[in-house]
């Protein structure tokens, strides 16, 4: 039989232990932040019915999608984000589900990228939403929870910047200068890549939407508000009175989310717009400040009527939404994150056969105690496998010949500091756990 | 616009809180056992080119296989198993991976089952795997793992049998009736299902398939054989004795076994075959005592040649394999485990919307000291903030309104107990935590 080409589909990839053991490490801690804030786990399915997917994420989301017929003639895409899944809970559980309602998802998404842009097809989601409740101090909650969140996979308060706007304050702008809806949305997506393709892109991509010379520059100048004194606004209202109101909630809902996560940077950016077309209330980017390069590790935003393509009744909601690998990725480039190659901490040497009873009493005493423990299980020679647990980054080897055997006792060698001990044979876990 | 049916796809399942929660402490308590072992994380694509899976799990597995043509016309397929996928990673990543390889992977797999009979379409394996080495060692610590994880989740070691089988034992034995492979293959294909049509129905099917009664009650017999005494096995090999190398290998894992995980109940029960055709060594399923009609929740076996179908390289394995949801289901109707309907303990009422700033703080003191709290976003009437709490199983309710603010205090009532204490707002932290 000819053998199969080992590999995978571009887009794709395999996590060998040494990620792995990172991104698993990242995982629960994301996953600690957020049930510190009563969020609760939810899982959904990786198929969905397609008519579920379609149509809330532009032309461009539908495009990319994983579609196709199963094997019954059903209709059916892969998971593209893990909002859209939710919404469809709300409303599918209408009944069972208390509300306020804080649900957590951390799982894959799938979507058929251009991979030469380094993006990838198959990528991990975090995502915490609040459900129901359409109170300012939930987004208040959604900020400081995406600001601790980061903290605590150690990147510090100064060291990220949470870039929040307003849909609200975006429409109250623009219908000052008499936009359709139509036109409110299009103005939007042209100013949401002003990061990517800057003022000129935009001015350009204005100007492919018909808008004249006069509203493309009053879209953009206002797309260069910053505000970062929440203590006073008055300026920026006196300039743009129209959006005084919006501006006032938005301001109470960061100085709230300062209040749980104090010394966060957060700054009212008049031009985040976030693409998707759901979002009704805050919306927000999260850039860290010493790798710009990576772009919004964490973003989201409240999306009041999106339950309601599911259900009659309307539900409020706002989340935040964390791209696993990007923030990995991104955090290893800072040293943040160390590297693990492996999850064990003894190696038991093989010396003998004779003695494989013993080694594997010793083993299961070591798990017993909590220590992570691998028998070599073969008797090969002493260097090789020493050099087979220092390649691997474990810490201690155990040793235990025929000599060892005779006297009771046991050498415990530690590998990262070159060091070893004997001990007697009970005082084993004692050697290896300091 | 008109709105769409919130709904799932026939065998595939929402996992709300309740479950969700369950299942992730026991994928929590199944890492901590095969890490203990020092099992490694890893982590494969969802989907992958439909010829790496093909023809590895038989004509079935080959149309229950969720197979398509993704937008760049490559034949794909999800992911039907975690054995295939760790197979093309050992071929692919050759040289990258220190052998023996310890490895462990949970994640869901695909497959489009009849759901008549209560079969799912998306279920999650946890399988643990050791390759690149044929020591008896590494069965042994593969059957302790299974038993030492199922112990770990609550099921005392007289609760549950692990029967043991080996293919070499069947080999040697359908090689004294003179069978061709083609027939020992569809021998055990027959055999394989005596839990399920009886023997019965498994004279029927060997006679289908073309064996002489005479073979057939010889393959029957043989089948009824079982062990439970491992210090003498003489009885048996009286009465076969060309099986006796390999029954005698057999044993000596078991005694290895029973070094690492003492207590465990092992049977040599010779009607083990595995479906699948890939095993070439000790194969095994996994009982409940209490919960027979669950079937295996664990099983697995020593596969020598299956990396060979991705490489030129033969490297050995042998693995093990949880079925999380059926083994939830199971440890449910057992009672051993108690569903949480909340990660939750504390939820801090909401009686006046000026003194948010200081719910605020109170959320953010508690937990900054681990405890997961809830604050109510709402001033809705006490009665129905309290109802909300212990519908949801939250243990605390914290109360602070214009009173408690004056004195500097706080009623912690213990939903629960239905007690409640007054303590100076200081204090809080210490009345929750006990």
């Amino acid at each position: 039989m000819s053998t199969i080409e080992p590999r995978t589909l571009k887009g794709f990839r395999d996590f060998l232990p040494e990620q792995q053991i990172t991104r698993q490490k990242l995982m629960g801690i994301i996953r600690a932040s957020y049930e510190g804030f009563g969020f609760e786990p939810l899982d959904t399915p990786a198929l969905e019915y397609a008519d579920i997917l379609t149509g809330k994420y532009g032309d461009e989301g539908d495009k990319l999608m994983y579609r196709f017929r199963d094997n019954g003639d059903r209709d059916v895409a892969l998971r593209y984000d893990l909002t859209i899944p939710l919404a469809r809970v709300v409303a599918q559980y209408e009944n069972d589900l208390k509300k306020p309602w804080k649900r957590y998802q951390m799982s894959p998404v799938w979507r058929a990228e251009n991979t030469q842009k380094g993006r990838f097809r198959e990528f991990y989601q975090c995502d915490a939403d609040i459900v129901g409740t359409a109170s300012p101090l939930a987004d208040a909650e959604i900020l400081a929870l995406s600001a601790q969140t980061l903290t605590r996979l150690g990147v510090p308060a100064g060291d990220f910047v949470i870039r929040v706007n307003s849909r609200e304050i975006i429409s109250a702008f623009y219908a000052t200068l008499g936009f359709t809806l139509e036109q409110q949305v299009s103005a939007m997506r042209a100013v949401d890549k002003i990061d990517k393709i800057g003022a000129e892109g935009v001015i350009e991509e204005l100007a492919r939407f018909g808008f004249n010379p006069e509203d493309t520059m009053s879209i953009v100048n206002f797309a260069k508000n910053r505000i970062t004194d929440f203590a006073d606004i008055s300026a920026t209202i006196s300039l743009i009175p129209e959006v005084a109101g919006a501006l006032g909630s938005l301001v109470g809902i960061i100085r709230s989310a300062l209040i749980l996560a104090p010394g966060t940077s957060f700054v009212i950016d008049f031009s985040i717009a976030r693409g998707l077309d759901y979002y009704t209330g805050i919306i927000f980017e999260t850039n860290l400040v010493k790798a710009p390069q990576f772009g919004s590790v964490m973003s989201g935003g409240r999306y009041d009527n999106l339950v309601g393509t599911f259900s009659k009744k309307s539900v409020p909601a706002v989340g935040t939404s964390i791209g696993l690998d990007r923030l990995l990725a991104a955090l290893e480039e800072l040293g943040v994150m160390k590297a693990e190659k492996t999850v064990a901490k003894a190696l038991i040497v093989n010396f003998d056969e004779s003695l494989a009873p013993e080694y594997l009493k010793m083993a299961s005493e070591l798990r017993n105690a909590g220590i992570n423990t691998v028998l070599y299980f073969e008797t090969a020679d002493l260097k090789k496998q020493l050099s087979y647990a220092s390649d691997k980054g474990i810490t201690f080897a155990i040793m235990y010949g025929a000599n060892e055997a005779k006297e009771g006792t046991v050498v415990v060698k530690n590998l990262e500091k070159g060091t070893q001990e004997k001990v007697k044979i009970g005082e084993i876990i004692k050697a290896v756990s300091f």
